[in-house]
């Protein structure tokens, strides 16, 4: 099993555990939606900065925040990861990478 | 070959062909690195904002998008996204998901 | 009158006329909240990137983009931007600009 | 003098004294303009999830927040709040805001 999909397993291991006191997934269910969503845009923000002004050993570490509070999120609203994965074969399966780019072009 | 590790490669080769009439990726790196940051911190805020307010499949749409562009961001850097699963990989293997816990509560 | 209120006075009335062929704020608030917090959120990124990667006259114009979303947003929310400024006045008159120290070391 | 402009003159004062162990202004500075950044970010992360599943108390509150830091970054790049306000002034009064709402759609 590949990392991303073991540790979405072990984040639903723990948000059904509720042991608030044991894991820091269980807390973070425990504070609620909201609060989960704020670390995944802090943990983006960081993500941005690393980027732009630290090192790769930094970036490196943003972006494994990102991916986990990524997954915590999708864990609580109950959509699975391979639903998002699908989505990112389909787009490129069948209309490539170029249908992001006409969708960008659409926005507003 | 998982769909971020085959995406990642896909990403790379639009990047070298750096022919940006043609795909969306070579565009992004056609503007730079500042753009492709605002674009995954922008993927972002819509990710927070569908998981508060719009459909889960909004939400796997968005967190299809920000995957998408943290891979760019990465391949721009020159990070292999093999890092980033061994970093996460590396905080499960040995003190586990609580080690994030206690670093989250050093934060300020 | 200052900058800012005037510019809440007015776009106030362009919310209100809900005319949203004719003003962006109008279209804003025809597009509804999640849109408007969204474009909040794409111009802090967008000011935070200026700050680290752009001149001066970049940050000058995303800085007028956040305060200019900021205003709609409370405009939509029927949150008065005297409320906003009287908070930060009461900050810095009772415990000053230290009270944010202690509570920032506060937070998770 | 108002608000904004009366506490950009406390936050340069306390960037200027350079004393970081006495005020949280002078904390940011000396922590530098990425720790800056990205407190703007997160404030505005926040001010977002405020609005979309917070009382408006919560709001007002984020909403100083932002006001805040994005007054230490201003100062802390050494752009004056007068010129931000400018900005906003010229986007009034020459074309209005439906200026901005030309700009909005040309952007990718």
């Amino acid at each position: 099993m590949d990392t991303l999909t073991r540790l979405e397993t072990t984040i639903r291991q723990r948000i059904a555990s509720a042991d608030s006191g044991k894991s820091y997934v269980a807390q973070l269910h425990a504070r609620g939606l909201p609060v989960i969503a704020r670390k995944l845009g802090e943990e983006a923000v960081e993500t941005v900065i690393a980027a732009l002004s630290g090192s790769d050993e930094e970036l490196t570490g943003e972006a494994a925040d990102i991916l986990f509070h990524l997954i915590v999120l999708l864990a609580e609203k109950g959509v699975p990861l391979a639903d998002v994965l699908a989505e990112l074969d389909r787009r490129e399966g069948t209309s490539g990478l170029d249908e992001k780019a006409s969708r960008a072009q659409q926005e507003g």
